[in-house]
């Protein structure tokens, strides 16, 4: 047995012995810390930097030197002797700093891994549960190195770069399985095409992007730390898409847009009518599409260029040696070196996610059968295809990843929402419910999920509603009604105040967006200004309530408190788009959970923008949502773009959610009569057959309708 | 152990005991003889048609009858009773012949395989030696048949395909290794966008054509049989373009066109100059190509429909009856079965050979490299590419496949060559020389083989010499002069007679092409006309040998027996293309020899056109090749071409292109004075310091030149 020595890893706190001559990187590997580096331990790309504590530490039990190391090589003294700048800043001294692939254990040593330098680096998902997930993107990038070609060796350029390259993915990551063979690696086209020019500005030095460890799609002249990739969420009203740090998971710009497809239809079915009957129809969606993330995709760029510059940092503003870099690198890649602006060339993977007719437009497929019995996809499988089959403009070498569907009304989106939020995980009964224009819900547990979704309509969104409009400032987001002067409170969407109870106001409003409708109808509802039905009561004490254009309606804001010189009421037909809604919506919840046996779900997820804004107790009180004790409702954002950015961040997660997908069970509303009664009924304010014990004292008008009575008594 | 029975199958001969009530594909399987089947054995494909031979054959000791096989399915009779013609056409009966997928055997049969249902088909290479090479193409069909989805099982199209598929797959192909599984089977984008329409279009029955065995590139509505598939050699000069059945290995249209980036240079070095040198220059000659390529696509298409026709047998001219089509087929695909006529979207893979300039300009990659110090192309390894990602307008989901590269100046032509000739299966050692406008050499056997690469110029394809011209209608491609008059006769391509002594022709020359040259010249030096220095003796007693404008010249016809109405002579000039020619290449020859140590090749094997019209006799008296046994020599064509051919109709063999092509050894030529020396001596008739045993007592006027003899002293 050799001469062993301690080691002391920090931050973690991992300890143990370790052979006398190995380096510290491998050192740290046996104590399972994995320490960054993409070069072939060539003490080239500076990843692997460790920082070694000196002096004698009771408190661990040891003393460390940096003698206990073996000195820097030439090479190594380099890197830190041309980085003069980075010693500064850091207040490192030569030799106290170390690229861990280089020092060798030679005694007992504790050493700092600063953050940038540990390997399976995490982002943290917070939800119902939080949960970290390990950043381990499909992209890859290696530092090669390779010996010139001469008239005894005038091998190709492809393979000598791919004997190059096994062996730098064979030291990077030494200890993983599977480690692909030059002669299984393959290279796009697109990027064989630039591949001479590539090696021969790096000086045969070149870093080397790989997709799924077996596709070269990028070449670049020297040293080129940083990769990008995106992550969108496709909404069949709006698209969403965020710029991501491949490296860190950093999200560098969130753009969203309307999408554009609206002018062909508001709801799914209205565009696969259109892409059936006209003339280019599906064409037309697609190519709409197409456009518009080409346009949030150099509007991301921009955004975080600046946001980049602003923070100070921007490389353009200062020389090579400045940024601690080398002059060979600035030698060998003058052109990235002159601006570390991103460009949509660097972005080198976008995952999408979006319900399956806005999969279908966006990867032009024929989406006929969607739309018709028995609602077949083309496919459910994740699809992988090169951006440049799409239109996109990235990088030409660029993959599209689309996470799988599930059904015609379940889509990638909804996909995203499960490896977001991982009810298949579960020992409890998770209900998700994703709320669109479509509501997806997913009811279930480890040993089982089962979905369905519903048309729920655009009102909840805050279309089809007269005064409505979308979550924007000038919009009344919060309504409230005082129960004995029938007078409302609002507070406007870029105000600080709700307005008083007197009418002024702070700012004007514009209209209504979703989470204040389903306020001022479960206010007007518990205020009894409603009944149970939705209809307006008779004789109330309150200028508000007035027959307007559509019936009877309630005055939120008078004209002199708008910006539009017009009152803002809820009229009759307003409170039915809700009740629309609201009753698919809950008999949809309550039919998935009847068929799976269940009272009520142990949690209740609800994703989507819209989840996050509505107050959950009022969307409770009209029967929105199913009756459970609220601390037991969770509001998560957009889960299916999360879903959309774990799976770019984490290649693993894309495996996961195939078998989820596959995993779910899907269920069908049914059609018959009786399931239309129910639908009758769950329009009433909240179900009146059900029990709704949490929310039942707050609602101070509550009756019993005679209709769900009898119904009640009929099934 | 069950009941047995004896089974022979003829015209194999192959014969042997099975298991009672396996089906008769299976027994034939089990004797070794592979029969065709794309479907499931479902009796759908009718490729595994087999006759019953009744009686009984003391020779074999048997009795045969069609009682001793189960009776035919409903779907089987179906399938003949559809079918009257062909049964007709045959003298088949019902019950005579079987589908061997069905016919289950009860006892013992004499079975006729017919030549169109036997699997493992051949095609014939002759050549030095004659092989059979099995038809195993990339691309392989596959009938399909799914049950239509349902509100319960509403699994998408590319998952009902797949499955289907891998159960047809394993079926088909039962026996073989590594059969894919559905989830590692992948469909190229293009091709599911198509998917939903063309399964439904096929009621849930299709023809998928997949490559590779894993990535399924076509869909087509029904029962679709054929497949087809291009090989094209691409020379600096000359494009030829071979259209395939890829189910027969029949050639259906032969095209050749000039290649139209010889405006940008007649060498490849030109080539690669204009690349380097002009704004877009790699663009310009890239688009040349591909426009040249898909016009003969275009052509070879016509030309295989119109010899289609006119064999008679057109489809079209019948109805889908009397072709012997089902009703239903033709319900299902009423597009394909209008026109059974081929289109380019039926091509659905390309194999290419040509040097590797050419490669490099067909692929768009820059070939900077390949002219220049230390001559190094982008790729060896052979490239598989979507068509259209070259714009090559053939199926949207085809692929090219290019062979191997070996080195700069050796491209995937020499593997074509080393796939269709074999010398790394030889244990003789054979010289292969393919000439061009540049002529590669290879020279070994299975224990090795080394390669080299000389420009020879365009002189020996006709170019660069005074009236020369392409082998093409009117070219004098013989020549023949008298020892004593010094008079010549000669042919003309394109006249079955010689012209007589006296000089009256059958036809009119327009000029004279390679192979003529060749004769002239070897005549001229034969018949004492010009010296072993190839300078004109003086004092002739012939006017033919005159002072023409670029000195010295020789006259092959007086004006009065041209169509271009002027004198056609072979000039000094002229002698000198032809004498530096044959010098590269009989210096690369006996150096490469020399570096392997041999006096001479086993066997001498000539590819390139050029090759198969030259007077094997008179290019070795001018020493244009090596002296061997004459009947040690072979012309075997275009060689190149024939690999392309190979590699399209058997996968195996490109396999074998990568091996050969890495075990190839590059010898480069010196650069050295004395072997400058050594070129300036072969430009003597013949090489005056090597014994020309074979051909010495054809020469009477031989010598031995003064500075020849003091060469050979000093080496």
């Amino acid at each position: 047995m050799s001469k062993q020595h301690l080691v002391i890893l920090q931050p973690s706190g991992r300890r143990g012995h370790v052979d006398e001559g190995i380096s510290l990187r491998e050192a740290a590997r046996q104590l399972g810390v994995e320490i960054e580096s993409i070069c072939a331990e060539n003490a080239t790309c500076g990843k692997c930097k460790v920082v070694i504590e000196e002096g004698t530490f009771e408190r661990y039990g040891i003393t460390s030197k940096r003698e206990h190391l073996s000195g820097p090589s030439a090479e190594e003294a380099d890197y830190f002797r041309r980085r003069p700048k980075m010693m500064a800043a850091n207040n490192w001294e030569m030799g106290q700093v170390r690229l861990s692939c280089q020092a060798r254990v030679l005694g007992n040593v504790l050493v700092q891994v600063p953050e940038e330098s540990r390997g399976n680096k995490q982002i943290v998902r917070k939800s119902a549960t939080q949960r970290e997930i390990e950043i381990k993107p499909s992209i890859r990038k290696y530092l090669v190195e390779m010996t010139p070609p001469d008239l005894e060796k005038p091998i190709a350029d492809w393979e000598r770069l791919s004997r190059g390259l096994e062996i730098t993915m064979s030291v990077v990551q030494r200890g993983e399985e599977n480690l692909p063979k030059a002669a299984d690696l393959t290279i796009d086209y697109q990027c064989l095409r630039g591949l001479a020019n590539a090696i021969r500005e790096g000086n045969w030095r070149v870093t080397v992007t790989v997709w799924q460890d077996k596709e070269v799609i990028r070449v670049q002249p020297g040293y080129v730390e940083k990769s990008y990739g995106a992550a969108v969420d496709i909404g069949s009203t709006t698209i969403a898409l965020y710029l991501c740090d491949l490296e860190t998971g950093e999200i560098l710009a969130a753009e969203s847009e309307m999408n554009p497809q609206i002018v062909y239809g508001e709801d799914v079915m209205s565009r696969i009518q259109y892409a059936i009957s006209e003339p280019d129809g599906l064409k037309k969606q697609h190519k709409a599409v197409i456009n518009i993330l080409n346009q949030l995709l150099k509007q991301a760029v921009k955004t975080a260029n600046q946001s980049h510059r602003e923070e100070g940092d921007s490389p353009t503003r200062r020389s090579p040696v400045e940024r601690g870099e080398s002059r060979e690198e600035e030698i060998a890649t003058p052109a990235s070196q002159a601006r570390n602006d991103i460009s949509t060339e660097d972005i080198l993977e976008i995952v999408f996610v979006g319900n399956t007719t806005m999969h279908h437009l966006l990867l032009n497929l024929p989406p006929d059968h969607l739309g018709r019995s028995p609602f077949v996809p083309t496919v459910h499988k994740a699809v992988d295809v090169k951006a440049r089959e799409l239109g996109l403009q990235i990088n030409l070498s660029a993959y599209v990843h689309v996470l799988p569907t599930i059904a015609s009304f379940i889509g990638a989106d909804t996909s995203g929402v499960l490896i977001a939020e991982e009810p298949h995980k579960q020992d409890e009964n998770w209900l998700i419910i994703d709320v669109g224009t479509n509501a997806e819900l997913v009811l279930g547990n480890r040993h089982g999920l089962v979905c369905t979704s519903t048309p729920t309509g655009p009102a909840l969104e805050g279309a089809h509603i007269e005064y409505g409009m979308r979550a924007a400032p000038g919009a009344i987001e919060r309504v409230e009604i005082d129960d004995a002067t029938l007078e409302p409170r609002y507070k406007i969407i870029g105000e600080e105040e709700w307005n008083s109870p007197k009418g002024d106001t702070a700012g004007k409003a514009k209209g209504i967006c979703g989470s204040a409708i389903i306020d001022a109808v479960s206010e007007m509802f518990r205020a009894g200004i409603i009944d149970s039905r939705g209809r307006f009561r008779r004789g109330l004490s309150t200028t508000r309530v007035r027959d307007g254009e559509n019936g009877p309606e309630y005055v939120v804001a008078w004209a002199g408190e708008t910006s539009i010189g017009r009152d803002i009421p809820i009229s009759l037909k307003d409170i039915r788009q809700i009740q629309l809604a609201k009753g698919a919506l809950y008999v949809a919840a309550r039919t998935l959970l009847k068929s799976a046996g269940l009272e009520r779900p142990d949690k209740l997820i609800l994703a989507g923008g819209f989840g996050s804004y509505i107050d959950k107790t009022k969307a409770m009180i009209i029967g929105l949502i199913p009756d459970l004790p609220l601390e037991n409702v969770y509001a998560v954002g957009n889960a299916a773009g999360d879903g959309a950015r774990i799976a770019l961040l984490n290649v693993e997660k894309r495996r996961e959610a195939g078998e989820v997908a596959r995993m779910v069970r899907r269920y069908e509303l049914p059609a018959d009569p009786e399931f239309q009664d129910q639908f009758m009924l769950a329009m009433n304010f909240p179900h009146m057959t059900e029990p709704f014990p949490h929310i039942a004292h707050l609602i101070p008008h509550q009756e019993v309708d005679p209709i769900a009575k009898k119904l009640a008594r009929k099934s």
